[in-house]
């Protein structure tokens, strides 16, 4: 049998940075662990772009469509900040998101116990802090037609269209669903259906899923709006928080920055599972690619490579394997080992991207 | 000549409280100030589809647009969350934005110095905080069209138009360009450009204006979901915020939230100008109608009661009464008087709403 599959998409900024210390532990947990995997190395976003004239070339789209999983590090720069928008390095994120269909997106939001101080939170209201929050990721305005800007009179207009529909909106929730059940058994969902018809179809299907499928689960309704106030005020009553695209691109940014380390936070994107039980899966982490501070070796790979600790739970089953690699992590993190962006009152040891890297592999 | 001539709409839940002690307020400024107005006083929300089975009589609309301000409690409640759609207490509210053509909606997030340990943030990073938050309230998701619930085969599908015209753009940014001036001349407008067109439409038409109108202000451009981030981590980089209907929803309500003291945060929404320089205007706290502590003299009335300053200084020119009754308030507060929602661990005089109310009025 041949290994598991991994393309890696380093893309722009500060992202081949951090991908360069997750090859090093994809090749440590093939010598150490014998766990090989068959990992190639492309171009997304604006390093696409560059070479491509696009930010995702068609070849790498459908290597990305065979691959076990795919690993992203970040997309765009001010260099294409005034590309076109077809071709913009988003572009090439959100084809990747669409091609594979990857709806569910998975966003935790984690307090680290070394780190409970970087957050602009009291202490006692992030410490502990673990949420999960399930975002539609290939539905909604993202996607939705008609959109784009036109004439009427001597007037320019802009539209987009928010669009559910309700096996779009079953299969997100199941997948919340499915996640509590291993958690704490509990979901909110988030809509607008006070003033959205969208959102009203959104609370409804999901009541049903639940209803239907899933009694023994706690469920409860929230408006979005609502949500980002007790989010901000008490996070620690969330466990699994499942939302629509666009408010799910709103409130898990602002659930990231509740922990105050940004550069920790990992997510995954995932599709149907396929014959073999394995879903389309991509990887990457919260953060951007960080124009300021590229090629500085000041980047945080701590993000990108729990990124990794993903995919081996999601994507190849090796739950006790990802759960190594995040112990090393946290190791790391309480023997006061920090990038640049960890750097606190307290001291703590700084360290480099490459520095970074070497802990985290002394520490497995 | 007649005296101006206010509309009072008490609404639902714990908006007839809070309101009973603007209403003294206003008995107050006229006696002793000699400053009168005309008051009635009418239903809106869930109050005024118990009685007209809408919630919100043609009547009701036609002397909220003949009036020089309206006054709004809050609208809502269990009764009434299964009511249809269109005649849902939210759709009374909606209507009187929509028909009077309040577009631009002024949502100030001040942290009170005698309350910043109320704040879930840490008290260096929210103490003075001071932003104002203007909303696009007129267009957008809320209003664009196509918009329902449909059957496409065997499937529901739900759909929203989010659709911005280069003017509704236009008066929006310009009122925030003009605030600015008036505060610390600096203006952050929040979108999606990366992801919707209707965002790029947004960032241009602001941009213009700027560059023509305003080019003494500085100005900026920010993601939502950075903007979102951005507000829990450093609020205090940010003067005044332009922004869209459904995102300044969300966004205004976190930014509410990081102040801690959401009973203490009024908003103002503004028309255009009529031929004596005053617009339209609604003022309304930006809390709820808390079902949950209706009826127990627990509601704290000072955030309708800061409403009522906002009126006194944006629709009748009266900035000096204004920071009278807000400096009232500020004392009041330092003085450790406090409602059920500000009570915290270091004590205070625990007092009723209408308790609050008669100090205020000792105060002023
Ligand atoms: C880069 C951008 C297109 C993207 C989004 O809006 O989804 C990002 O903000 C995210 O949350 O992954
Ligand atoms: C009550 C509701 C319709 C309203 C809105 O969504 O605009 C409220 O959340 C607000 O912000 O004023």
């Amino acid at each position: 049998m041949s290994n598991p599959s991994i393309l890696i998409l380093p893309g722009d900024g500060i992202g081949p940075e951090v991908m360069a210390q997750v090859t090093r532990i994809i090749d440590w947990f093939g010598e150490k662990r014998d766990l090989k995997f068959d990992v190639e190395t492309d171009l997304v976003g604006g390093a696409a772009y560059d070479k491509h004239g696009v930010p995702l070339s068609d070849e790498t789209m459908a290597r990305a469509m065979e691959v076990d999983a795919v690993l992203l590090g970040a997309v765009g720069g001010p260099k294409y900040d005034n590309l076109d928008f077809s071709v913009k390095p988003e572009r090439g994120l959100l084809r990747l998101r669409k091609e594979m269909d990857l709806f569910s997106n998975l966003r935790p939001a984690q307090c680290f116990d070394a780190l409970a101080d970087f957050s602009s939170l009291k202490k006692d209201i992030v410490s502990g802090l673990d949420i999960m929050i399930v975002r539609e990721l290939t539905s909604g305005v993202y996607f939705g037609e008609p959109r784009g800007i036109h004439k009427e009179g001597n007037e320019r207009v802009g539209v987009n269209t928010q669009r559910y529909t309700e096996s779009e909106i079953a299969r997100v929730a199941r997948s919340a669903f499915e996640l509590a059940r291993k958690r704490s058994n509990k979901v909110c969902s988030m809509e607008k259906a006070n003033v959205m018809e969208s959102g009203i179809l959104w609370r409804d299907v999901v009541q049903e899923i639940h209803d239907a499928e899933y009694p023994d689960v706690e469920l409860s309704h929230m408006y979005a709006d609502n949500g980002a106030m007790q989010l901000v005020r008490a996070p620690k009553q969330f466990d699994v928080i499942v939302t629509d695209n666009l408010f799910g691109d709103v409130l898990s940014d602002c659930a990231a920055m509740l922990t105050g380390s940004l550069g920790m936070l990992p997510s995954a994107s995932l599709g149907l599972p396929n014959a073999e039980g394995r879903p389309k899966a991509l990887y990457e982490p919260v953060h951007g690619s960080a124009p300021d501070i590229t090629g500085q070796g000041k980047a945080n790979p701590i993000a990108c490579i729990l990124s990794f600790a993903m995919a081996l739970r999601y994507s190849f089953d090796e739950g006790e394997e990802a759960t190594r690699l995040e112990k090393a992590v946290e190791k790391v993190l309480a023997d006061g080992v920090r990038t640049a962006d960890l750097m606190g009152p307290d001291g703590g040891t700084p360290v480099s991207t490459t520095e970074m890297g070497d802990v985290i592999l002394a520490a497995l």
